[in-house]
């Protein structure tokens, strides 16, 4: 299996409205079974997912949490609109309306303007599958599409890509009772293809001015589906780290 | 930023003894500042890190949990004698002597003979760097190096490839300080480097009989240390999800 992966040169600075299949088709040639891979961050701002501090008003509630981890309140309500369940109080852990599980919501204050702050979208598979189908119309090309965000992770430092969003690829590939090289069947391995896509690509796209929020990922055999991530998120029940902390809480 | 990054083939079954590197020369002309990413399957057939599940005499302690996981008493012995701590019980979530936190210290029975497991190599970045020394010696050329394994997440269903060791690599780039597009200082933003390269490689080398334990990346800009895989390990104290987790054990 060999593949290239490489940022794509000359993004703008992305604001409400902007169409991103439009920019990326004027930058780059596709091919088809491409994984087209977008950082969340201009996705959320294409989609008006950027708020103005100065618009929200905290409740008591944000406020304890704020001084908790030391943030502004305004930002800490904003999560909270965001969320459904706390896992931790600090760091600010929780589960998104999306259903993800990630610090803060996923809410941003990083490239983009102060005083505003930026969420992820609505529905990250939804955005994954309107900019495929757009890049589709727009190229003739059939790609897949993955929108990432920078997370991290229990037990060590550090933040990786994951994906919040994907459309045109599985994000998991049921491993469960293939062979091994000794002919044993596999008992519990489920790859979660998605995830390291998102972690190869956001390795390439940095984290700071770099400005390279598009990545493409070229000759990898991949399932198709059309499921996104949601089936990636594990329930309370089946998840027993979660558990945990909704009892500490 | 372009990479390309590739599966290396005709890799022989690996036993006991094996010189890595020498079969990794034989088969793919290395160049300087490679990444290469071995499976720790391989890493440890070639340092004997199998055992014979028939020599193994489990304790009362290993039977309790074998039955609470439906597991072989023999097999969680084998993993309570590699752990320091149980994070869970069901299922068994330890870290390992090494320092790592995996479910099983990592013990594989796929891709190895019935009745045999396999552990991780005993100190996975000193297998990193001879693995590295062993290259340069042999090939003149200067790479770094990345043992993987197939792990779990909280959260989220199915596994990724991370790093367990690395040589010639900074696992972690520390971001913090720099500059974002808007001239903002990121707080808190480190780039887990080698975590990101092993979901990469892993996603190429597969899980089950591909034969591919060997993935290069070949093109990316890494920053060089040798500090190994060892920094990205949270202590207990800067781990709120660990400390849940032993409060519950
Ligand atoms: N060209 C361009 N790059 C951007 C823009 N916003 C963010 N980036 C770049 O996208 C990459 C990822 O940014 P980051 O803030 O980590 O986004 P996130 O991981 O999706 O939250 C970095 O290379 C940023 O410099 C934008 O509007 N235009
Ligand atoms: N050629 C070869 N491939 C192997 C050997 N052992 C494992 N593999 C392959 O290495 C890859 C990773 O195997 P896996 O069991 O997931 O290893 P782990 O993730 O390190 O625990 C798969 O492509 C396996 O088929 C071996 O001895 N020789
Ligand atoms: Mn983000
Ligand atoms: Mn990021
Ligand atoms: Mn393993
Ligand atoms: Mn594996």
């Amino acid at each position: 299996m060999k593949i290239t992966a490489f940022t794509v040169d000359g993004v703008p600075m992305i604001k409400e409205g902007d169409d991103l299949a439009e920019i990326l088709a004027g930058l780059v040639k596709l091919e088809d079974d491409d994984i087209v891979v977008f950082a969340h961050t201009i996705v959320s701002k294409a989609e008006g997912r950027r708020y103005f501090l100065g618009d929200i008003v905290p409740t008591p509630r944000a406020e304890e949490l704020a001084r908790l981890n030391n943030e502004d309140p305004r930002f800490i309500q904003h999560v909270l609109n965001n969320s459904t369940k706390i896992l931790m109080r600090h760091p600010l852990l929780v589960e998104t309306v999306w259903g993800n599980v990630c610090i803060n919501a996923g809410t941003d204050r990083s490239n983009t303007e102060s005083g505003y702050i930026l969420s992820l979208p609505e529905d990250p598979d939804r955005s994954a599958r309107r900019l495929r189908d757009r890049l589709f119309e727009l190229t003739g090309k059939r790609v897949a599409v993955i929108i990432t965000d920078t997370n991290g992770r229990s037990f060590r430092v550090g933040q990786i890509g994951v994906a919040v969003g994907c459309a045109g690829i599985a994000a998991l590939r049921d491993r469960r009772g293939d062979k091994d090289l000794f002919g044993h069947e596999l008992k519990i391995t489920i790859q979660a293809i998605a995830d390291e896509a998102a972690a190869c690509a956001n390795m390439l796209m940095g984290e700071a001015d770099e400005g390279t929020p598009i990545a493409i990922i070229r000759g990898y055999q991949y399932l198709k589906d059309d499921r996104g991530i949601k089936p990636s998120f594990r329930t309370d029940e089946e998840d027993i780290v979660k558990k945990a902390l909704l009892e500490m809480v």
